[in-house]
């Protein structure tokens, strides 16, 4: 026992460290291909547009750009993802909508709290975000998977458990879904699928938090509106990111919601920070005013459906043909199930000390099932770091079998 | 009952409204001399060599500056924290005693969920800081007050308490302390009531965090090291902002603390945000390494002891003399007691009609005590609108005397 741990609280003594995240540290200063990470390959940031971006805020706008701001966000920047969602074909919102997290990270934090009390029972896809299971597991709700076929959640067999809480008399609050480039597994929801889904939650009577994070980078195949922009009731409280689409240094993200919600979303977070940084705003409002995000996305999203293609083909060539895996139509991971047999937690310790890193699958599970999967990154690796790591895990996979 | 209220979790059902926060919305566009908030002088902030700065950033570091980075913060900052804190006094620590938070708020939040469980024992100076008491609230502890006064809390009758809660078999957890320019009384503790301060936490085996937010705005006599600096176990959690001495806008905190308690800080604050926005980071270890802060330093100070002299100016003019008042030493406010009669929230309606607001005391004091009392920012506003503000304010008391 640590000198200081008799005064930690008793929420946070469950805050364990990540296995992976310890694991990981290893690698730290080690010649190590990851594929472990979610990070956006740096050459897609606009360097030099921000550049100009920030001396153009600095030079007529300092004093309210480093100065203290809104908890809900600059109002420059709420009215600019007004229009921003429209791309997404979100429409018929105000300024009043939209509020401004960092990345949206905090965004699904406060909103768990806001909306989560243990025993709460809620839907999630199997697989799915990590980092949003994680602050999840914190609110100790009643968990209900979906499994993730290549079209998206399997929405019958979501219908059939929905019946069957009911029957039970639970009450879901809430489903977390990313329906477009999903992470992990790279699949994106059919349109009929989606109005499915929202005829499911208005019958069913639950919150949809729609984690879009890749909407914005979907590079092949149709890419449908969100659930937000099918939404008639308020029920849907979309999450944005500006994380992958112009720099995740930024900490940069964005809620659309009912005025409702996201009143209860600034009461929370005036005290978690009381607002997001004000020179981070100014520059993504811009950024967006200017045409600098819409204009960079064609050649991010190039970039990664070749990455994607280098990836996918390494795989085809080292891999085993008992490797499964997905061909992610957006986003930046592929998704890979070895045989039963194999438990890819164990598996990358041997990984790490022939230089590959990914993240062990069964994280993604809230059950911590998928003990056999992987999730791997192709973003931000070279692509000789691509070719060259995919040999190696394929050879320690064929090894194993 | 709102459409979506009955999704909202039990623990966000106590955060209301506050009173003044909507009181001070009716300000907006209008013409209201606002003492009310916190806000630095924009005149203080180094505009150009901030400019400078990041435009140097991102022609040279741009792939990290705009990227993710580590939760505790970028390394060049954290190592630089280190020596800034020893203009402070605090030595003999290293990086991994250093963790960066989305400024001073963050950290408190994080602390306090960390630290705090419901009907823990919490000892908060009389008044204090509201919005940290804001979030100690959230933890439903016991509070224990220690009265400020002009030579800082009360150290005789902390140590009573202390006595009896022991004797009650009562265990205190923390003390949340500002012995600095003390918000909202203004004062400074002696060293030697520091030094005893010390001796009661280690007697009495309690955390102590130290809020030294205006440790760097400190412009008359002395100021000595803080608390952190004559700490030998380690049981001093310091807390410092660029709030005040660069630009509150970059959003930019730091503990300092025994890397145990750094670690738990780190795995919780990965579930709110993954990190700290990396340029502000990478702009502000900047600032630090090219002295930039220390240098604009004394103008800020000259600057604030200015506008105090002329708003105890303006007080001793046009405020009656039953009125009551700190001469604050440091940081950004003057703190007064009215006549017993005296409501200041009520009082708060009458005077924003008039054209003036400030922060009704009873904020700074966790059992809502301190009705006749009130809280006046002098860093923001111009000498012009503290002579005409304080006329208003001194009229509108005399006429209720």
């Amino acid at each position: 026992m640590g000198k200081w741990e008799g005064f930690f609280s008793n929420e946070t003594k469950g805050l364990k460290s990540s296995e992976i995240r310890d694991l990981l540290k290893l690698t730290e200063g080690k010649n190590v291909i990851s594929f472990a990470g979610g990070l956006p390959d740096p050459s897609t940031f606009p360097v030099e547009d921000i550049k100009k971006i920030t001396d153009e805020i600095l030079e007529t706008k300092s004093s309210s750009a480093l100065q203290y701001t809104a908890t809900a966000g600059v109002a420059e920047l709420r009215k600019q993802l007004v229009s921003f969602s429209g791309l997404r074909g979100i429409t018929g919102i105000s300024e009043n909508n939209v509020f401004v997290s960092v990345g949206s990270q905090e965004a699904l934090f406060i909103l768990f709290n806001v909306l989560v009390d243990p025993g709460d029972n809620v839907i999630v896809e199997k697989p799915t975000y990590l980092t949003a299971l994680n602050v999840l597991r914190t609110r100790k709700p009643q968990f209900h998977g979906v499994t993730v076929t290549d079209k998206g959640p399997d929405l019958h067999a979501l219908e059939s458990q929905l019946k069957k809480l009911k029957s039970e008399g639970k009450r879901i609050k809430l489903m977390y879904v990313i329906p477009t480039a999903q992470n992990p597994a790279g699949t994106t929801m059919y349109l009929d699928d989606r109005k499915y889904l929202m005829e499911l939650a208005s019958s069913y009577d639950f919150l949809v938090v729609e984690d879009d994070a890749y909407g914005f980078l979907v590079f092949e195949g149709d890419n449908p509106p969100p659930l937000k922009a099918l939404d008639k009731e308020g029920r849907v409280i979309y999450l944005g990111t500006f994380s992958k689409i112009l720099s995740p240094g930024l900490r940069l993200g964005w809620i659309v919601a009912d005025e409702e919600i996201i009143r209860e979303v600034e009461l929370f977070k005036q005290n978690v920070d009381l607002h997001t940084p004000s020179l981070n705003q100014f520059i993504a409002a811009e950024a967006i005013r200017r045409g600098v995000i819409q204009s960079n996305l064609p050649k991010t999203k190039a970039l990664y459906k070749q990455k994607r293609d280098y990836m996918i083909q390494a795989m085809d060539k080292y891999f085993p043909s008992v490797v499964k895996r997905t061909k992610p139509v957006g986003g930046m991971f592929v998704f890979t199930w070895l045989p039963e047999k194999f438990n890819t937690t164990q598996l990358l310790q041997e990984a790490m000390l022939k230089g590959v890193a990914y993240v062990p699958g069964n994280s993604f599970y809230y059950d911590y099932s998928g003990a056999n999967t992987m999730r791997i990154n192709f973003s931000f690796p070279s692509k000789e770091e691509i070719e060259k790591g995919i040999e190696i895990l394929g050879n320690l996979i064929k090894s194993k079998l």
